[in-house]
């Protein structure tokens, strides 16, 4: 059933736009998802993926609009009137719309506003751009459907089927009382099991989990995976049902969520994709070899300070990379586990007892390590004994006290509100491969006694 | 709205247990949602965690059971006997029970199917148990609401009702033949605003996306995802309606593979959280740096091998731990680019346009870096100019490769078949260290003339 984005099939398209043809044009892409078309439409040269946009029902174009990447929709925008915007924008949802408004440049935003022909759309608009983009509000829409406790099964069937026409997808159906306030849930089952004369109040559920207005997104997507909820209402400060969240956008949450951390890992500071220009790419990828070229430096700045050993401990300088490299993975793995469970929540219990356990782990590990390095120096290297002991005791050393770093910053960082995950990658690398040479070398003096 | 567990709710808990008071516990833990109270089992004592769940009504902690952590479910479960197991399942929904199963040891699992008390429930769960857990057939669910499109929305109601006992949600009504092949879907909108005569034939909605019992669990969320979809419907290999698929069953799916990609970026190979024993970390942790220090290792050797030159340029030695973090640095960040892009399947083209592209990318940013580095070495250290020249030229030709390398391995691992994530962490930064080292000396002793 799946479609696959041919280069055959993006050629023909191209030969079509060219001849303008229409007619054989709206043949071809009428039995293709509009997430496809989006997928083909990003292919296409700008001109063409506008022409595509303009010849299509603007039912079908709205859809497309929301899949487009973000570059080839600004492109198609810049080419529309406020008044074109606004016919997109008066078929889509309303948290649709807002992110679409929200991308627009000012001066145009309010004009586009403006033309919404649908003045309850275009208030519920207004009403959701006030939000944070990050918060619950920023997150919701208005479309639902609700019902009042004090009406009967009946009634809200006939409700239900008026609200339904601006709604999608039904998720639950809420409870609201005379205020609007939220009381609870009714459930599909009860609606189509209970009888026609029976009233709301008696058959709802009091019980429904919800989010305020000012909840952060990562926290309603917690909640919401842990509840295991398709949809959750949100309230304002006094209680009344202001909109609801789907787990699709939860879904895009948690993959943005996850996406940044693992980048962040990698030394990638904004959120870029291998299509970008070399230019974003630069921009978020250059900021992090500075940082680790001037750590780099450092850590060649003092192993230089002991270069008076270079001449009776050569092998000493051999393997400073190796030092370096196992503190940097050492350190890389235990800041890893600590970024993912405070992402899960899963961090509880106190600092002190984990970096015990962290302690304890890389002593056990690293003690393996150096055995084997021992082993093999000892077969493969012509290595005085005294400057083999002091490897082995610096890999250790080195290692747990990056193991320590690893585990420490990322917990102190989220005690302090700043994300943990900066303590990953470049950073937590370049700075045990500082720490991990000084410490090297102090070793080797202390041993050698250079 | 939201719970928190304190330490001194689970005191109080752990007194209660240690009373024995029945009545008294129950009276607590009836306001609490069952992922809040599986919570609280996690943090309890095995024996403790045994206690609330015998007292608890089966209902409830059939849904706990599914929400623990699995060593604490595997002590529960490891006091139960085979029928009590099953009066737990019968309260599951298909999928669920299938999960639990697949944890029970061999010679129990048959055991605690026989004792199932409802029959077409058993025969769902064997079948599911049938394949395999990373493809949809492992997902799906048998409870789907379906309506054969002979009938008429009265006849449609009738029999969702009987349905809708025993499925919580209702995502889709799939509309399905005389011989139960899939042939659409009813929206709830068209049943709540087509008159009770009308067939569903008439007005059902013949596209539906769907996958087959064999599709890949993570094409399956790709393709919920691009396609926007709450459920999806499981079709064999004959075009029958087998089941369906949850959106946060994918949630699930999505979480995993990214936690999956990020640990192993950050050479971790199995699935560990921090609060898993020493044991499980080291067994997780070990092989991947044993794989680093041996590749480490390898790099002392290169170095070692030019150590003649020690003599005459000492300086060159102390900036190998630089060449080789940059090198490593420049491969995370091109190979996790990639990775990511593999994962959302963004990566089309060709690799030569993309080798191009990165090739570029690192030379205009390892020049800016090289000046830095040039500009800091001759306010800093007193630098020799060949050896300076050495050192940038070096510097710029080991973050080119180091990119390429980064680019070409995780493309070519994911063209045949493997996991591409692999090309990420320990493998690439210490496959960069090696080759760095060696082309940072070969470069030299051809400057240099050692």
């Amino acid at each position: 059933m799946e479609f696959k984005l041919s280069k055959e099939f993006i050629e023909q398209i191209e030969g079509l736009i060219a001849e303008q043809n229409e007619r054989e044009l709206l043949e071809v892409l009428k039995d293709i998802h509009f997430a496809d078309i989006a997928e083909l439409m990003n292919e296409l040269r700008g001109s063409e993926a506008g022409y595509i946009f303009k010849i299509l029902d603007s039912e079908v174009s709205s859809e497309i609009l929301l899949e487009l990447d973000e570059e080839v929709r600004e492109k198609i925008l810049n080419n529309l009137s406020a008044k074109e915007i606004a016919e997109e924008l008066d078929e889509m949802d309303t948290d649709d719309a807002v992110d679409i408004i929200s991308e627009l440049p000012e001066e145009m935003k309010d004009e586009v506003i403006s033309e919404l022909e649908d003045f309850e759309h275009a208030k519920d608009i207004v009403e959701l751009l006030r939000y944070d983009e990050n918060t619950a509000g920023g997150l919701m829409a208005k479309e639902l459907v609700k019902v009042n406790e004090n009406w009967n099964i009946l009634t809200c069937v006939v409700e239900m089927r008026k609200q339904a026409e601006h709604v999608s997808r039904v998720h639950s159906i809420y409870v609201v009382d005379d205020e609007d306030r939220l009381k609870g849930r009714l459930s599909l089952k009860d609606l189509l099991t209970s009888s026609t004369t029976t009233h709301i109040k008696d058959v709802y559920i009091p019980k429904v989990d919800f989010v305020k207005v000012d909840t952060k997104d990562t926290e309603v997507a917690r909640i919401m995976q842990k509840y295991d909820l398709e949809a959750i209402p949100v309230v304002d400060e006094t209680g009344r049902l202001v909109g609801r969240i789907t787990i699709d956008d939860i879904v895009d949450v948690i993959k943005e969520e996850a996406d940044r951390d693992y980048q962040m890992a990698a030394g990638i500071s904004q959120d870029v994709e291998a299509d970008d220009s070399i230019w974003e790419l630069t921009k978020a990828r250059l900021p992090w070899l500075i940082l680790a070229l001037t750590g780099s430096f450092i850590a060649v700045k003092v192993s230089s300070g002991f270069g008076d050993a270079m001449d009776k401990f050569p092998t000493l300088f051999f393997f400073t990379p190796l030092i370096a490299a196992m503190a940097g993975n050492v350190g890389v793995q235990s800041s890893a586990i600590i970024v993912q469970g405070l992402a899960n929540n899963s961090i509880t219990g106190s600092l002190w007892r984990r970096l015990a356990k962290e302690m304890l782990l890389s002593l056990f590990n690293s003690l393996i390590l150096a055995a084997i390095l021992l082993f093999g120096t000892h077969f493969l290297l012509d290595l005085d004994y005294s400057v083999a002991a002091t490897i082995g005791i610096a890999l250790i050393s080195v290692m747990i006290l990056a193991s320590l770093i690893g585990t420490f910053i990322p917990i102190t960082l989220n005690k302090y509100g700043v994300d943990p995950a900066l303590a990953t990658g470049p950073f937590i690398t370049t700075s045990n491969d500082i720490f991990g040479i000084l410490i090297y070398f102090t070793i080797a003096k202390y041993i050698l006694g250079f």
